[in-house]
């Protein structure tokens, strides 16, 4: 598949190149799969307290509906990787997202659409893949024909939290030091 | 600057656009940032063991040649954010890798270069960038023109570890489940 072709060419730390790709394939593991992510986005609900019911409105996965789902996960025995890794062993976790977002403009560029779903216990999807107790499944990717895309994020369409300026998020020199320079 | 532009589109989970971004125009804070990040460099050396004199012959930053440094951040106070972190709270990190990856691809669609150093003491940087206890510096960013493009990652030119194969990095339905249908 040639956006993991894209996803492949991310850079990562030390060249570890810690990202591994299950294709799910089986209709009965995606089944089992979805009931795990909806069980997991009524206790986001719940978790969310007074803004539950606005959240349980939203479209928040499209497991059953697309054409192909995908679990991203990071490699076993990634103690061995000190390059990069030693002070900030999350290192692994930030090149893998580099290769999905790849992977994201890679499908976005032919108007495939993906969703990035992480509403799941890694346990359970850890045992339903058959992964290794120290992998980590990190993303279920919901890949396919969308539709229409929205104009904005659709969160933000939703206004459920707005978009940040630019003057927001860039500081000089001292964290908080805002609107000199931008 | 426009790659902060690019890296401010990126998707984020539950639309928390946890990223912040500090550009050191300081040339005293970019010198104790790099004498810190060199004595990791070293520390790293260490941790290596057998491969330290290897290490210690590769070019890992370029914080005092570089046009351009910026400190990535995560804000502080995610706590808050549950929407699609209730079980894995290193979303934000996720969400701000694709924003860096971004930022590094449009960057480079331009010509211009970008190295993320990870080799520092998070602690040590948010100390020096007066950033608040619960926010978390995952990257310094290295940016500007270069002589030259790798052809080729460069730690794989050197030979510090191979390229994977597609084939090895997917899997069907199982975890370790590979060549059935790349």
């Amino acid at each position: 598949m040639r956006f993991i072709d894209a996803a492949h060419k991310a850079p990562s730390v030390g060249f570890m190149q810690p990202w591994r790709f299950v294709r799910v394939t089986d209709p009965g593991l995606r089944q089992e799969m979805h009931a795990h992510v909806d069980q997991e986005r009524i206790n986001t609900a719940e978790a969310l307290g007074n803004r539950a019911e606005e959240f349980m409105r939203l479209k928040v996965e499209g497991m059953l509906a697309c054409a192909e789902v995908l679990v991203v996960g990071l490699i076993g025995q990634r103690d061995g990787y000190v390059f990069g890794r030693r002070t900030m062993p999350e290192m692994d976790l930030a090149s893998a997202a580099c290769a999905i977002q790849n992977f994201w403009l890679a499908a976005r560029a032919e108007g495939i659409g993906v969703g990035w779903v992480s509403m799941f216990d890694p346990a359970r999807i850890r045992e339903l893949c058959h992964m290794p107790i120290d992998s980590q499944p990190i993303a279920i990717l919901c890949v396919g024909h969308v539709d229409a895309f929205y104009p904005a994020p659709m969160l933000e369409i939703e206004r459920w939290d707005r978009r940040r300026l630019i003057q927001e998020i860039v500081f000089e020199n001292s964290w908080g030091n805002t609107g000199l320079t931008v």
